[in-house]
């Protein structure tokens, strides 16, 4: 493609097959797992400050898959256990599941019957009435006004606020000189400028988000983010930029062997930005529009079938199969339309066999950053 | 199928082909025009009741074609006149387009964004201003609970509130005695028995959707239903009895060819039923929930290509075309899950023909209520 335009050529990949999102998605599994109490803490409070007896709830970003329904049903639980514990009024809660149009909406309405039914279940057999619900899918890039003034209570989003809007001016398309040859993200041959025009994307970007969801939350409505970043200010370090060079070297032994021509990767740059704890601190103070109740940061295996806490892998060969599974269901359909599709299974084998071999000498892991803020 | 579940295996024929709903959507277009000045009427009553910034507007059945969003612009365009030319607070509108799971809401999404484009292009030539608005997806059954109590302005609904939520009890599935054998719908043989189970399941299902909108309107808040029924009292007269009367002969003919089972025939029944003014009359009475502000009857031809209005047919080989194309859009996912895919091209064919001779003998036309009702 000329330029990379995220509103339509975004989308996590399709189907139920091996490399579809829906069967590889448990890295995004583990991160609303890690975050739930923040979330229940989150549902409460806004539950509890309540004007009237509809509660309003947005997952940006929701894809299509076993979590997209998976944050709705901690939703549910947690006020049906706040109920429980606490009494008060029975509100009913309107749910908008927020993606871009090209994502599968068809596949999570047709399971939503299903999950109704199983929570139904659920609830009644630990006596806990359940809170009606409702259901309604959002189509619309979360950068753009999603809905009515001052009619939110609580915006949720996990791993997918670090994919930027776009790409930068000066990366984008076929401007040359590239800029950022034979990288696809900020590695260690990237020139500051680079690393400049990202950070600013991703300023811009950020200050945006803030004042669209400023105008479209009550106020004292709750924000609960959860997106990929780093732990150090440089803007080089970390297990993102470590691994997204992994997956360039893979594409450029492609080159090397003829397969991929080297136009092709010095042209291509991802829009994403993984920002530290103080670049996201300064948005939201320069923002001026909410109040920060906690910023935190976790670390997570790359491997998301990985659990283990210490800093040896396991079985370095399979967590190097999971790594590129799980990236490539995320990545596949950008790949696929730059690069064209017959040479992501020798591109992601590649990234499978750089991924254990890396592995085997250091554990490297996700930062992943959880914000939690209210609308002032 | 033993059972018919319309909530699972009710949807128009799908994609964009020759015999799809999103190619043979023209007698639903034309209602849409023939009631667009009661909507535009209803619309400006809602908004200049409105006692907040925004106004919810719910579409029931939206199906997946040209008409989804025909009758969203029809709505922005009645606000963007009244705005012209009253003045007044500008609201914002959140629009819920309802259909079954199965429908085929990501066509629907995949053309919201072309269509904000054009509108804002028209609204903008015109010198007009163009309210905010957001457009959902409601993926349910309206037999159900659809949204939040208090949260409606004004339904709107065309073209399916004859279909029923299910067939009546001792119609369905494989029940011996076949009550209404080698019928598909109410025909002169058709006892009176089976009538009397259409007019109940149809009085249920009336009551139970007019008490669930009931909960879900603001007090004030307006419904604009359109959907086929009859001009005269006696149930077994009528276009649409007469029309699908002739779907089952061609039917029949199948039959007597040996391509289909003659129990095939007599087991099946379609869950739709066509009231009179009177019947619908009755049931908002008895709810005791909605003031009428009109109820009205027009007319339309079984060919929506045949804007006639005399009692000649121009072209009646093209008509029994237009109109067994037409009624294949709608009907062929449940024939195609009773009768199997195999025998719809011969069935439709034979349709057409039969259409044709029948047509050449006499003009007969659906009756098309139009009511309007408020909350209390």
């Amino acid at each position: 493609m000329a330029v990379m335009r995220m509103e339509h050529d975004f989308h996590m990949a399709e189907g139920e097959d091996d490399n579809s999102y829906a069967k590889n998605s448990r890295l995004q599994e583990n991160a609303l797992v890690e975050t739930k109490p923040a979330l229940q803490e989150a549902v409460t409070q806004v539950y509890a400050a309540l004007p009237h007896p509809t509660m309003t709830i947005v997952d940006l970003g929701c894809s299509s898959g076993e979590n997209t329904l998976f944050f709705v049903s901690n939703v549910i639980k947690a006020v049906a256990d706040h109920l429980e514990k606490l009494g008060g009024r029975t509100a009913e809660l309107q749910f908008f599941l927020n993606d871009l149009p090209g994502n599968d909406f068809n596949r999570v309405f047709r399971s939503v019957q299903r999950f109704k039914n199983s929570i139904g279940g659920m609830c009644r057999r630990k006596g806990e009435e359940i809170p009606a619900f409702f259901i309604a899918g959002l189509p619309s890039s979360y950068y753009r006004r999603l809905l009515p003034r001052s009619s939110v209570h609580l915006f949720h989003s996990s791993y997918c606020l670090h994919w930027r809007s776009r790409l930068p001016h000066g990366l984008e398309g076929k401007k040359r000189p590239y800029l950022n040859k034979g990288n696809i993200y900020i590695a260690m041959t990237t020139p500051p400028s680079v690393v400049k025009m990202y950070q600013e994307e991703f300023e811009k970007d950020m200050l945006l988000f803030l004042r669209l969801r400023h105008e479209e939350l009550v106020a004292g409505g709750q924000m609960m983010l959860t997106f990929l970043g780093r732990k150090h200010g440089d803007a080089y370090s970390g297990g993102l930029c470590r691994l997204l060079g992994l997956l360039s070297r893979s594409m450029q032994s492609l080159v090397d062997e003829g397969l991929v021509e080297k136009e092709k990767l010095d042209s291509f740059n991802l829009p994403l930005y993984g920002p530290s704890m103080e670049e996201v601190k300064a948005i939201v103070d320069q923002s001026q529009q909410f109040r920060m109740n906690h910023i935190k940061l976790f670390e997570t295996n790359w491997d998301p079938y990985d659990d283990s806490e210490g800093n040896d892998v396991r079985d370095s060969v399979q967590s190097g199969i999971n790594v590129s599974k799980t990236l490539r269901a995320v990545m596949e359909p950008l790949f696929a339309s730059h690069f064209g599709e017959s040479v992501l299974d020798e591109l992601f084998k590649k990234f499978a066999y750089n991924v254990e071999v890396h592995l085997k000498k250091e554990k490297t892991k996700y930062s992943v950053i959880t914000l939690s803020l209210t609308r002032i």
